[in-house]
């Protein structure tokens, strides 16, 4: 073992060092390849020109060449004629030379004939026999682009590191590089441990999940100019992480590997490198949420990393550790991530000790862009598709204050949000959802039911609030509203309880409700002991799961809006009528959002859409 | 010939409609690939979960399984004893149930045993034989995360036309796609026209340039999603175009073609699309300054692009019209082009009746971002790889004043200069470069001469003015600096005249200088007029390109600095001692860069690079 390991948790950057004093974090080589498979790749050396671009003085514009001197005096009233002597097309050498009262008829992209010093346009003159007439004076130059006006010999042009865009591949193109040297692009193979993981496309069985780890890593590693190589899942034992280990070393410049949920290569990571090559294990554990099982190894001059499992806390300890060692290694100049100050939109409370890194995404309101936690959890990899960027908040921080300005470290893509949509899940919300969206406003939604969106509601994190109640005026007011919250809109939606085939209610049977509001789920409650008894109650987040559970196991009953019973073609009885309502804050009605919504829900097309099939 | 062609210039809008009017910018359609090749692809469907997220209710951490209600009076003082029953392990599936005073042991990741909803962290517990003991009660779902909290069934998790980014592909792995469908990426054909275009890598020869837009729209199609076919350099002529068109209708979705320089594409655009189907050409020349010669024409269902041959205006005008056609057909959300607001830092005069569009870079100043116009003529591609973005100047405005406020539309990649260094070649400000670079100073440098960079400091475009001057003090009161320009900094830089081996001076031969300011150019040509008579003059940018030109030809002498005479062992005798002068607005010097510059220039280090060698 080397003697180099951290007894204690270490922060991001001591282990980042750690890692750079055993393995440099220096590019793997060169290699020469073809000008067309250039974009995207690191240059490799740096670009000094050896010619001038262009490479001669050249008319950039068709017409004739003559020197500027002699058109001193000419204009309207007064012309000059030139002596036509010759012609030069582009491409073609020519040994012409003018003097003084003399021109030559050149194109665009000629060579500029000796004695001359500018071009005239062909609009700009006219014809006489074998002379041209020019109506007004030149400066010298006009019409000519200087041999060496854009790139000159000598010049630095580019300087190696840089990353090749399309204008600077034109521009190496021009300079006549047909091959160009750029940065070997380092093999990462990429592995998750755990023997709960699946590989996506088999079937789900009870107790496991399908791999995350290995696919977003994946892509990640592309991100960072890597090609990645996919070793596979492997169970959580010596034998298996150490011969993926080995494998990866054969065919590898660097190693990914991420454990499962379960114990995995943290765990094992004293004995696993044991005996491979030094320097081994270096770094066991950082001080960071999420993040804390993170091990940094080497072997010889080949980095490796070992994330946590949750697919959140690899996510960001690859962003944070992963990114920029392999952006050295695959020698792309390091950027300064682009970061922003806003308020963030709700208080938080964090864990002393340790740094925390928290996923946001970015949403408009009338104090400016606001940063929303995302709380899913560190194994949400869902939730984490939504966010913008990550908030560090140090280790001395406990608290920080709703509205109180935070830096986000902006991830590639950002997409503000312009409204957030939440409550019960409901048919009439998916056409308002996809009606909002069609007219350019950005909506994330998340309909987890009313008590979780009321939540949102009341720490002004989302906007709109759906709420799903008994078709009855006051049903409203069960519920503690903020105040300055109005309704906006309000659509009758008849619900039934749906069966398969024949089926029908009987006491002893399942009932499945969605997650709905606690109002309708009693009111529901309510109306089914009158028809029977003995229900179990399963709830699940969305119709489209009750009517999966109606499909797949016969002996349920399930509450579902009657356009879906339909849909599917249940059978079903009648239940209730129930109002989906629209709640918001007052303000959002005057912006531009509120105001395409109230439009979307007035509209003919959307009322008609709603009625029953 | 189709009846749709435009009589008159159309705007960039205009056209892009038009060809929408011919050609459907659809998708080309679907391909379902492993999700491993699904980085930075489009989703080419809808992705509505099929499971639940986690897919089943499991624990976050390691420990026991409980019920929390039973807790409700744990406390340090009053810990609660509970009865382990059993263990479950992560990928395991279980029967096991927990009653009241029960708990089971249990790994992240596994699933919860029945009975239980809440599990407490092994290091919060004791272990007395059989039985766990807890100090502390817990809540509702601690320690868990619950069925579907991540993605529950039936949830839309991504939309068709989503970039698939690391988290997104994530989060499809998570769901179980083993193989996602994606859209089709179109295959564009590409070629260049022009007699006097070259491949790159072939030898220069006289009055020949090397193609530079097959490969800067071959970059530029890949970064819209689409898989270029490079068709090579074609003569100007009737059948070699018409057989490039129709060999890319062969084998591509599109095609895009530039003209060179001269006529190309532009002037057989009536001819050239006849007979081939319809409905051929549809746009031929746009009122845009760049791009006026861009013709749009289509066969069938695919779309043909003719951009002029100059590099810059091709470029914009793919920008404009090329890259958000091949979006659409490539499937990718149209993305709102980021812009900024930001004062123009330089008086600009525009053509009346033509929108122009001015490419810009970005520069850090006292009045926050200035766009400062890159003037490199619409042949010059180098200067293109410093723009950060396009300004749009309309049809009606001909004049906007210096600090005028302009809106920039960015390009993808921005990179705001902290300084422009301007002025005279000199090996002393390579050194100043590389050491600013180094310390993270992002500096922009164009040496074309004292007068040139003069302009720039005036029009306070640059900030940092380099002035080669005989070793006089009075040498710089020769020039007309703005007021507030100060001497920051001085090097004394040996010159000698300089030629290959034995070779010496005598009358008659050339002399080679490099762009030098007019002060030193004069006193050059007066002192070697003292020795021989009879020099022809050439002028060079660069103090390598004189070099190069010893090389080559051995009948020339070339004013060198020692130090790159005695690098290159050329023979030489001594000229003259000059001053490489620093000078700048006093106001930089207060700045993070101005300190950072002054220090460097101080330092022992630099000092001892610059001495001879």
């Amino acid at each position: 073992m080397s003697r180099s390991i951290f007894k204690r948790l270490v922060t991001v950057d001591e282990a980042l060092n750690a890692l750079k004093g055993h393995v440099k974090p220096l590019p793997l080589g060169i290699e020469e390849v073809k000008i067309t498979e250039t974009y995207g790749r690191i240059l490799g050396e740096d670009i000094v020109a050896k010619i001038d671009l262009p490479p001669f003085s050249r008319a950039i514009v068709d017409g004739y060449a003559v020197r500027a001197i002699a058109t001193s005096f000419a204009s309207e009233v007064n012309p000059v004629k030139f002596k036509v002597v010759g012609r030069v097309y582009a491409g073609e050498g020519s040994s012409l030379e003018i003097k003084e009262k003399e021109c030559i008829e050149i194109d665009t992209g000629a060579i500029l004939p000796r004695g001359a010093d500018a071009v005239v346009r062909v609009e700009d003159t006219s014809i006489d026999g074998d002379y041209a007439i020019i109506h007004s004076s030149l400066g010298k130059g006009s019409g000519v682009a200087t041999m060496g006006s854009d790139v000159y010999n000598g010049q630095l042009v580019m300087e190696k590191g840089e990353g090749l865009t399309a204008e600077k591949i034109g521009a190496l193109a021009g300079l006549g590089y047909g091959r160009i040297k750029v940065f070997l692009r380092p093999r990462v193979a990429i592995f998750s441990t755990g023997n709960e993981l699946l590989e996506p496309g088999l079937e789900l069985s009870p107790s496991k999940i399908y791999d995350v780890n290995q696919y977003s890593i994946g892509a990640l590693v592309q991100s960072s100019g890597c090609i990645p190589i996919y070793l596979g899942v492997k169970i959580d034992n010596f034998e298996e992480i150490r011969g993926a280990i080995v494998e990866g070393l054969n065919c590898a410049d660097a190693i990914v590997m991420s454990g499962g949920t379960s114990a995995g290569v943290s765990d094992l990571a004293y004995k696993v490198f044991e005996g491979l090559g030094s320097p081994g294990l270096i770094v066991h554990g950082i001080a960071a949420k999420p993040g804390k099982p993170t091990i940094l190894a080497a072997i010889g001059d080949k980095p490796i990393f070992g994330l946590p499992g949750f697919p959140v806390s690899a996510l960001t300890m690859y962003y944070l550790i992963v990114d920029p060692f392999l952006r050295s290694i695959s020698g792309k100049k390091l950027e300064t991530r682009k970061t922003l100050k806003s308020g963030l939109a709700t208080r938080h409370i964090s864990e002393r000790g340790r740094r925390e890194y928290l996923p946001v995404f970015l949403k408009r309101s009338e104090k400016g862009l606001v940063a929303v936690p995302i709380l899913g959890g560190s194994g949400a990899i869902a939730s984490l598709c939504s966010a913008d960027g990550i908030v560090e908040i140090p280790e001395n921080i406990e608290l920080i204050e709703k509205d109180e300005r935070v830096k986000v470290r902006l991830f590639p893509q950002v997409k503000v949000a312009d409204l957030v949509m939440v409550g019960d899940p409901s048919p009439v919300s998916q056409l308002v959802l996809s009606e909002l969206r069609r007219s350019g406003v950005r909506v994330r939604s998340e309909f987890r039911g009313l008590e979780h969106g009321l939540a949102l509601i009341r720490s002004e994190t989302a906007d709109l609030l759906v709420a799903c109640t008994p078709e009855d005026e006051r049903a409203l007011n069960l519920y503690d509203f903020p105040s300055k919250i109005a309704k906006i809109g309000s659509f009758k939606m008849d619900m039934v309880w749906a069966f398969y085939g024949e089926g029908a209610l009987s006491s002893g049977s399942t009932l499945v409700l969605p997650k709905i509001g606690s109002g309708l789920r009693a009111h529901a409650e309510d109306r089914i002991r009158k028809m029977a008894k003995d229900f179990k109650v399963i709830e699940v987040w969305s119709y489209d799961a009750a009517v999966d559970q109606i499909l797949n196991r016969r002996d349920i009953v399930a509450l579902l809006p009657l356009r879906m019973a339909k849909k599917y073609g249940l059978g079903f009885v009648e239940a209730f009528p129930t109002s989906v309502n629209y709640l918001a804050y007052e303000r959002l009605l005057s912006t531009r959002v509120g105001k395409r919504l109230l439009r979307i829900m007035k509209s003919e097309d959307f009322r008609s859409a709603l009625a029953p099939i």
